[in-house]
Formats: C-alpha cells, structure tokens, sequence
C-alpha cells in the first residue's frame, strides 16, 4: 500500500468504530462466562496479603495486565496512549502500542508513539503486523522501532483475517514463518506473536515458539470483532456482507489459551479478546495464561477521561484481587493452580 | 395431474411466496451454526494465490457453487433465470433449471428454459421430479428435456414432502427406484438425486447410487422450507394445519452431508439447504461436500436487480476465499481436509 | 366428600379454565420437540397406500388415535362429548368419556354419558378416578358405570398430584393396588391405568400390569397441566402458590413412553399428555406407543364448532400419514420400527 | 472496625436492599430447575400419613425447615424476627438469627436478639460471622452470644466475598481455622458453619468439620445474590463494577449439597441459596440434606405482614407434603432415598 496518509485514517475510523459501539458486537464469546472458579468459604489468607503482582519481561508488575496494542502515531491518537502509559505507569502494568507501521513511512510519528518517560517502569512493547515482512518491512526497520518507542519487546500480530476484509488489505501471508524466524534471531528484544480478535491454536504456536518467538497474546474472539468493525467500515454492499460471514469466526479465547497451555506448557502466554472484568482475568490465569490483555474497554475508558480510566483499571485489579482471595489463592502463581470449572462439567467441585 | 396451466400457477405461486417471505421460515437449522472452522492465525499463503476453482461435470467452475434449481418455464421467470445464468457464466458456476415438467405438455415452454447461449461454458442441470416417472414420464422425455436446455446432466429431485403437502400432488412415490435405475442405464448424460429442503440420508443415497445415479445433492433442512411454503398457500385450514406440522421436518444439511459422505466416500456430492454465505459453504465442503448449492437467496436477489445478484454472487466467492485463506487452504481439495468443529466439542484446536 | 353437587361444578370450573387457556400452560415439555423421525427421500410407497388403520380393543380403528377423557355428565358437557363421539365414529377413533364418578351418587347422570348409540363401532372406554376405590366404590359400581355407557373398557385414572391441589382432594392412595387387582379380577372388561398429565413410569407400570391391569395410558407432562388450571382455580393464596410450585412437575411423556415400554415390551401402551399433532402422533408410535391420547386440543374444538372438531381430527390423521409415508412406514407396524433420533444424537442418520 | 453504629446501619441499608428488590438478582441459579423428582402416580400412601417432621439439634420439627438467619438486634429488625420466631413455634421449625456480633460491642441490642420466650419449643441458633474471630472476638463472647439469646447452636458464618465487596470489611481469614477449632471445644453447643449465598464445597466442610463443626449450612449460590446487593450499596462507581463482576460467583446450592454430602455421608446439612418452595425443598433432601433454609423470602413476607408470612410458610410445607406423596415417600427419611433425575440425564426413569 503507498498511501500511508489513508493508512493512518483507517486506523482512525477504526478506533472511532470502537469508540462508538456500544460493547463487543461479534457473535461469539471468549467462553468466560462458561467457566467458573472455585469458591473457597474458608480462604484462610487475609485479602490485604493476596498480591496479585508479577515479573513480565524482567518488570516487577502490579497486576498480571497488559493493556493491550491499540493506538498512537497521530496527535490524537498519542493523548489516549498517553493516558493509558500513565495508567500503566502508576498501576505498573506492562503496555502495548498499536500498530507503528506508520512510522516507516512517516518518521515524524514516531513521536506520537514515545511514552517511555511517561511509563519508565514497565514493560512497553512495539507493535507491527507481521505480514509487513512481506511488504518490504526489514529487520533493521523494526529494530528502529524498538528503539525509538524505547520498547522492551515486539509485538507481531498476525492478522490474516482482518487484512482480507479491508479493501487493499496486505493479504500476502505466504513464506512468513521464515521471516519471523530471521527477524526473532536478529533483533535484540524478545518477540511476542499475537492475533488481534480470532485466536492462536497451539499448533500454530508451536510453529512460532520454534521459529524463536517468545511469546504468545492470543488475542482469541469473543471481544473486539473485527469483522463487524471492517464490515461497518465498507464502502460497498459487497464489503459489509463479506465482513458479516465472519461475525462468529475465529478462537474463542477460553479454547485458544488451553491449546496453547497444552502445546506448549512453558511459553510465557497472555489472554486477551473479551476478558472485561477481573474475575475473567482470574479465570484466564487458572486456564494457564501469564498475563491477560484488554485492549477495548480500556481504550474507551481512556477516550472518555483520564478518571474513567483510573476507575476501570482499578476496579479489573481490585476484582482480579477478590477472585483470588475467594479461591484461597495468595498469588497469581497459586492462581495458576486453580482449577476451572467448566459449566456442565460441574461434578468437580 | 392434468391441468398443468395450474401446475405453471402453482409454480408462479410458490416463487412468489418465496421471493415475499422474509427469510427462511422453518424451525430447522441447518446445523451451520453449530459448526466452526479452525483459524489459522499464520496460513503461510498469499489470499490472492487462494484457488476457489474446480471441476464440475468435466467443465471448469471458479468456484465450486451450483446456482441451485428454482425456475424456469415461463416469460415471467425466464427473465429470472437469464439473470441467474448470465451470473453463472461470468462467475463460472454450476446452474440449475427448476422443473422442466411443464415441457413435457407444452412443447412451448421450452424456449423459456433455453440458457445456454447465455451460459455457453458452464454446466447447465435439467431438472424433473424423480415421481413424474411413475405418472407417464418416459426415459426419452428425459432425454428430450435434456436435449432442449443443453444441459450436462438431469437433476432428479425427490420431494414426497412437498407433493405431500399439495393439494392434488402426485404422491405415487412406489417403484421408483427401479425406474430410476432404467433411467440412468439409458440416459446419455449422468442423473443427480436431489431433495428440495428436507435432505437425503446415506443410506437413501447408496440405494439411488447402486441404482446408477451419479451424484447426489442433498438438500437438507435449514433454508427455504416447503411446509411453511405450502401452508401458507394452502387453500383449506386443514391444508395449512397439516403443512405447518412438519416446519421442524427433515434432515439438517450438516447432518445429511456427513451421513452421504460416510456411505458413499466417493461420490460427487452438492451440500445444499439453507447456505446463505460463503463461510457456510467452506464448512460443507470441509464436511465432505464437492459443491455447494444455493437457491433462495439467489432467486430472491435475481428477482430484485442484476446488480443485487452480482453483490451476492461475488460476496459469496469472496467470503468463501477468505474462509479457505483463514484456515491456510490454498485451494478447495485442501479445504476438504480442514477439520470441522462441532460445538461443544472444541477439544480439537 | 358429601358435596356431589360442587363435584361437577368443580368439573364445570375445570373444563372452563382448559377453554378458556391459550394452550399449554406447564413448564414442562412432553419432549416430542427434541425428537426427529427419519425422513426418507425415497420411499417406495405411495401415499394413498400408507394405512394408518389398527386394531385396539378388538374393533378396527382408522388410525391409532384416542380421544382422551375428558367430561360428560351434564346437559352441558354431554354436547361436548356427543360432538367428539360423533367425530370418534366417522372416522373410526377410540373414544374416552370423562370421570363417571358423579354417576354413582347421581344415578340420572348416567344418560350425558351415553354416547353409544353416536358411535356404536368404535371403542369407547369409561372413566373413573382409582383413588375412589378407597373411597367406598365398588366392583359392581364399575361394572354399572360401563355396562350403563356401554364401554369397551374402563380407564382407572391415577391422579395424586390432582387431587393433593384440590381442596378436599381424594388423598388416601394406600392400599390401592391390591383393590385394583381385585377390580381387574372381576371385571368383564380389561382395565387400564391412566394418569391425567404427571406420567406413568416402567415401575409403576409393572406393578399394575402384575395386578391385572391390560394397558397403560402414561398421559404425561408437557400438555395440559392440571398443577396450573388448580392454581388458577384456588380460592386461596396458599392454594395458588401450592399449585405453582408443580409446574414443572412429573415424567415428559417422550419419556414415560420409553420407560414403560422398556419395562413391558408387550403391554397395550398409549402415549398422552402434550401430543399435538399428527407428527408427534408418529413419534410417540415410534417411540414404542400402540395408541396416541390427545385431549385438551380435541375438547377445545368440539366446545367451538363440530366443523372446526373435524378439522382437526382430519388434520391429525392426516399429518400421521404424511409422516409415515415420509419415512416410508407403509403401516401402523412399520412406523413403530421407525427409529427416533433425539436431538444432539443426531449421530444416527 | 471501630464505627458499630455504622454495622447496624448498613445492615439496615442491606435489608432494605433485600426489601425492595424483585427477588433474586444473581446471575447463578441454584440448579433446582434442573432437577426433577420421579413422580409416582401410584404412591400407596395417603396424603394425611405423608409425615414431614424431623428432629434437629434433640428438637421436634413440623418440617425439616430453617428460617434462616437474617436480622435483629434493633427495634425495627426485632419486629421482623418476632415474626418469624412464632411462625417457628407455630409451625415448629427451626429459626436463625441474623448476626450478633452488635450485641458484642452494644450489649444493649441483646433484648433485640431475645426470641426465646416466642419460640420456646423449637432450635435458636445464634449467628455470628466465623471472621470475628480473627478480630477480637472471644470464646466467651461467643458463649455469652448464645447464652443470652438461649440458642441451640451457633452458626458461624463464612462470609470472604461479602468482606471483600464491602467498603471496611473484615477481610482477614487467615488462621481462622484453628480459632475454629478452639471455638469447637469449648463452646457448650454445637457449631454450624454456614456461607452467606457463595456456598461450601466438601473439601471446605470436611476442614471444618475435622476442626469440631457439628454441621454444615453450603448457603450456596443461586438466590439472595451479595455481589448484586453489595453492588447497588457501595458508595462508588468502582465498588459497583467490583461487585458487578461478581454476579455469577460461587457454588450453585444442589451443586455444593452434592458436594459437602459425597464429602462427607453423615454430616448434619443444611440446604440453603436458592430454595423457593417446598418442591425445591424436597428436591435438597432428596439430594442428601437433611434440613432446608430458606431466607430471603421469608423476610420480605415477614416485612409485609404476619398473614403473608404463615401464608408462605404453609405453602412451603404443603408443597413438601405434595412433593413427598407424588414421589411416595411417607417420610422424611424415605425421601431421602429418592432418587434424583439431573435434566438431561432422564434416562433413569
Ligand atoms: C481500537 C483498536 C485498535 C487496535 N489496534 C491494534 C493494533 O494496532 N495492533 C494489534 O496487535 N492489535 C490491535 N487491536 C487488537 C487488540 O490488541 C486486541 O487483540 C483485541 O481488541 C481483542 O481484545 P479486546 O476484546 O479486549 O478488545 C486493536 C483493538 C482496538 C479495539
Ligand atoms: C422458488 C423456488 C423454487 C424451487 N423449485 C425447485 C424445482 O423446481 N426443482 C428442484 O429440484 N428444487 C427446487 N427448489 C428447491 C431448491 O433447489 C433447494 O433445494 C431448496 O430451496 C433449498 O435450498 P435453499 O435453502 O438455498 O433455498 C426450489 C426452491 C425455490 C426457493
Ligand atoms: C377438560 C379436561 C378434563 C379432563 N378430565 C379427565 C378425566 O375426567 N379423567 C381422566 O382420566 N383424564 C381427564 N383429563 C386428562 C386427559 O385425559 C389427559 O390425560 C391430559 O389432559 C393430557 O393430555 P392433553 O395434553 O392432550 O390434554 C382431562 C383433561 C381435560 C383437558
Ligand atoms: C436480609 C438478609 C440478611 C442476612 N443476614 C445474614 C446474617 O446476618 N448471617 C448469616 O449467616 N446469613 C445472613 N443472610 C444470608 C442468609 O442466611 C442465606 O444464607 C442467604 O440469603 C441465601 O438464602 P436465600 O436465597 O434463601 O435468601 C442474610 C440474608 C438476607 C436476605
């Protein structure tokens, strides 16, 4: 694609798409609501000594949460990543960029994604489509990128479905893995590969992890659905049917996490796509997840006011906290621990 | 029947209750919902390499859809089914008259059913009901239809329901089968058995293939059905009583597709009834079907404009491309192999 | 209870609250929705040939189909039973009269229940509550309450839960096996157990088939619901939440026809409770049922004209038959061949 | 927590919540309306001889029935428990008292506790939340507790996520199991442990009763819901959200009865969450407890009259008769035996 300038105002109309809708509008569900944690009447800890605090990426975090890769690259966009960066900052809570394939084209939006000195203490990560190493897109071009947003890793997200339902998307998928193989031995921060609303099976992670990713976001449906996004966003009849088919595709999220787990019992692995509350967070956490990514709701909270936000991100750690104190669990390790219920599978108790 | 100026009204009737009414009104599903195709979040091709083709009844098809039997016969709705076959030879898909019967009395209708000029590569299907061999239709009649339309092969549609329900319908369905196999030994093009809405078990479709017929195109329960159909054009109480009975008869698609599939593992087999994009389409071919028929929502679009035809033609192709492009297959003999998952059974990311 | 008089108002009261209900006011379903008959694209029979005839109680009936008990009794009533009785005979149905009880404190009741001379072919059956066998009714009164309608047979119904929400309820069901055995002993006509709309399992089925007892009527949940229309008809609070609180109560016919055939595989089985057309007809025959009840429906129509009676009935019969030539059972005896899939086992096809 | 005026105020404000709301506002249900009692249509028992008494703590009951611990300890909250203290002597069942811990600090609130004297006949039980102990709260206070209110029994609460969502809770339950333990061996009266709407699960009771509890109350999840009540209390938005996330949190009712009495065959249990009439309570029984409490309901009918009280608490009995007579248990400890059928798994009729 050479006009990059309709790059950055599809990245807008997206964001205002998200910004106006009223909730998740895919048909699909993360699978979160299905599973249930185990009550523990006699939690014998003191909810003040439940820490829910966690190392990613060699940070000492407050929460295990990311606040997942949206925005940033225009002034607009750069005054919602800003107030997420604080966010993150004063809650120590690892933060994603969107997408800073702009500033390949145009150097002067790397500054509209600089919040390392509004964030100076938790892990930043920078973020690009993988298939732009098929469009051109060099090892040296992403090193940049690292450094300019001062990231302390990469996040790649894979997002062949999205890219087939925008008119002039880059739908060439072909050859990847080898590139993302060349880009992880290459660049000196670890790379984490993510979906962006339809799941990573384990299978598929496993290919990536023995390509030298280092992480998986799996980023499974059930939140965000981009397919009705892009649908909305069509110019033609043709564009939004196209983009209605897909309103049920994809992982959920629940489903992508345990295949990953399964496929890979090591692999320091966030859930995102439909996690809204804490104690979906704790949920993700004792199906096997790491970290768990918001990126909508967080998103919208920032857009409306820095208070909004302090008020959302406050309460997912506060409900994460009580989740953990009601299943006896005094930290996101013994979380992990935790078994789920499954719904209909309720004999476990 | 004898009067068969009605049997062209009664026609006449039934496109019109289906072009009115506002979808598919039977309480059957056709199961596609409960189906979902794994994401591959690194397919490793290229959307635009994604190969749709196939070959059909020895002629090349872009994509392997049947414009399904609906129509013809009549000046009315010959203009339908120009529209229909012009979209089918610009796309290059399979056609399907409606029923020819009408030829057999009057010689004269047959122009109404004459395509081919209009779809010189495509193949083009007669159509009959299979019962007409037991009220006076003969093997040349057949061949005689087939002749007239130029067509590759003869659809033998089997509906006990739908003649059921009519009044005055031709329900001698006894000793078909032996005429049928009479038929196909004679006939100088292949014969396809088709239900029209309430589907073929395996087990029917080994009787028809040990009987001769080529291939067999489902057309399960889950699209347009026939009893609301026939109840609301009911004349009497009871006609609509007893029709609306049955508005949760039949075999859903996806059920009918594995269960011809598991019979007969070779034989060529159309997934039709209640299809309404191409991500349906892609799941009945990784089901095990070799084409996809769709006939509601294309005469309804035909009805409408050549422009609203041509939408969803190309919405189709273009959803089923991006399907096969989402679970990494390149062309349709590999989406063949891509495992469907039932819900509720979602072990097997 | 003294009070005769308020016996039949009470019935009065209750044959109003059914007419007066929009349809099936229970919480439970009988579960003939989540049944599906196989349909067969092929049959090899011709509709015309499909007999729906059976023999029950040794007379020829034109399908397998009881109108169930009802009422009678009263000038009222007696029109409502002619009606049905007249409809039973035309088109040779079996036929069952409401609770004779009030006739053995009554003796001039006993003409509203003569129905003989309307339907002097078919198979009528009396009717009285077993309960009363604990309430000083004897041998002789049952023999005089059938000798006196002519009946073929007498229909003890089994109604605990009734009878627990009336006021003044016949509670005492102690000790009644022994005195149904002796009645079924002396008798000249065979004896069948019946409940009124909670079901009647395998167990309690062979218990009363030791006793004596020729058939089973299982008359279970999903239809009428006597726990809603006592609710409604209490003159007290209490009596109302009593009644409520049964709404979900008792054996889904679908199951209590599986259960009882199992447990008797040779028993005269009628299945009842929820059957509302001739689909459900075939699916309970299927299941494992000789005869299919149906009652509130029936009653419902005779109270509103003689035509809308026949409509019905003709409906009913046929929907049977079209059922049965659809999934090629030429006859009563093959349609119970006929395999039943249950819904989510849909393996079977 | 220094403020104690401020306990009784909130505990004021939660049952006005409980008051005014429509009924039960969580998002778990019990799981009752998934289960089912076999009907018998032929009991052989007699209604009048279906006996529902029982004995609890050494004390005669009419019903195995618990009102439930809810309030006291003010002049408004003493009416409402006076209430239900002589509908327990009427009806002769046993009654709980909402939490004490008021008395302990405001020795004055006592008489407000004092019930005695309106229910000589049947069990009292003291309430006091278990975390108590782990602020200050001492064995003799407890003593002091039951001696004052002449109670049979104290139940101990375990309350973790009703602390944690309210503002100031005690939230400290580490160690409690050993002050537990003490408690046990000292108190002259048994111990009940008891949740408060989130349930116990076996490992839980088996804890506790390795600790010296006598019983077990699961007070599961599926009817008075604390997350929705403390939600529409709490102070700010971030309160609401916590709370929120919270609706569909804890052990369903039939789930944890299941539970604790796999857990634990001899334990005196008590089911409560959820339960709403006397069919639910057969169904707990049936499930193996030996006692059901119901809450809720019963002080909001105690808040509206003394009529709709007893009203309530005789439908609830004659329900359980009913229930009792249709499924042929005579008593209690017949129904006991019965077997329960899971919805979806009726194949045990
Ligand atoms: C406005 C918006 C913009 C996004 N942009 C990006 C992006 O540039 N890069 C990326 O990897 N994911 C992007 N995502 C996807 C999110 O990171 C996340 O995977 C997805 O929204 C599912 O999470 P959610 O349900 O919590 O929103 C974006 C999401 C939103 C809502
Ligand atoms: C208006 C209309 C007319 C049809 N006429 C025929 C016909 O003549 N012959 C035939 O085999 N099927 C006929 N069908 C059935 C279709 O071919 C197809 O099997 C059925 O409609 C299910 O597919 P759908 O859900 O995509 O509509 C007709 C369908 C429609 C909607
Ligand atoms: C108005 C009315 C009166 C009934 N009276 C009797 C009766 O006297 N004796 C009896 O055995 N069943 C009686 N029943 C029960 C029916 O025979 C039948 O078992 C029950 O209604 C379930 O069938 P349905 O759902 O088709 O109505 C009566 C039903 C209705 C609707
Ligand atoms: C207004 C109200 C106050 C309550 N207070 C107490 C209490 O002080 N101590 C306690 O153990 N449980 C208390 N509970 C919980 C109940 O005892 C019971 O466990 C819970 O409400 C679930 O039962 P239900 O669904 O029948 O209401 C209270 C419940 C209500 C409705």
């Amino acid at each position: 694609m050479l006009d990059d300038g309709s790059t950055a105002a599809r990245k807008d109309r997206q964001l205002q798409a998200v910004l106006d809708s009223a909730g998740d509008d895919g048909r699909l569900e993360g699978g979160f609501d299905a599973l249930r944690l185990p009550h523990r009447a006699l939690p014998e800890i003191s909810l003040s000594e439940v820490s829910t605090r966690t190392v990613f990426l060699g940070r000492e975090l407050g929460a295990p949460l990311l606040i997942s890769c949206t925005t940033g690259g225009t002034p607009r966009t750069y005054e919602i990543i800003a107030r997420l960066a604080r966010a993150a900052q004063v809650r120590r809570l690892a933060f994603g960029l969107g997408s800073q394939r702009v500033m390949l084209e145009f150097p002067e939006a790397a500054r509209f994604f600089q919040v390392r000195a509004l964030a100076p203490d938790v892990p930043i990560l920078s973020n690009l489509g993988a298939v732009q190493l098929n469009y051109g897109v060099t090892v040296d071009d992403c090193r940049r990128l690292v450094e300019l947003s001062e990231s302390d890793a990469l996040v790649l997200h894979l997002n062949p479905l999205q890219e087939a339902l925008q008119e002039g998307g880059n739908t060439n998928f072909s050859g990847l893995l080898g590139k993302i193989e060349a880009l992880c031995r290459q660049l000196p921060v670890p790379v984490i590969a993510k979906e962006i609303g339809y799941g990573i099976s384990g299978e598929v992670a496993r290919q990536l992890v023995d390509a030298g990713v280092w992480g998986i976001d799996v980023a499974g449906a059930g939140g965000t659905s981009w397919s009705q996004i892009e649908s909305k966003l069509a110019s033609s009849p043709r564009g939004r049917m196209v983009g209605r088919a897909f309103a049920a595709w994809g992982i959920p999220t629940s489903r992508a996490v345990v295949s990953v787990r399964r496929a890979l019992p090591q692999v320091p692995l966030i859930a995102s796509g439909g996690l809204r509350d804490g104690v979906d967070v704790a949920k993700a956490i004792a199906l096997g997840a790491d970290m768990a990514g918001i990126a909508g709701p967080l998103v919208k909270a920032a857009a409306a006011s820095e208070e909004a936000l302090m008020e959302y991100v406050d309460a997912l750690v506060q409900q994460l906290r009580v989740a953990m104190f009601c299943t006896g669990a005094a930290d996101v390790s013994s979380l992990r621990q935790v078994e789920v219920i499954w719904e209909g599978q309720a004999s476990t108790y």
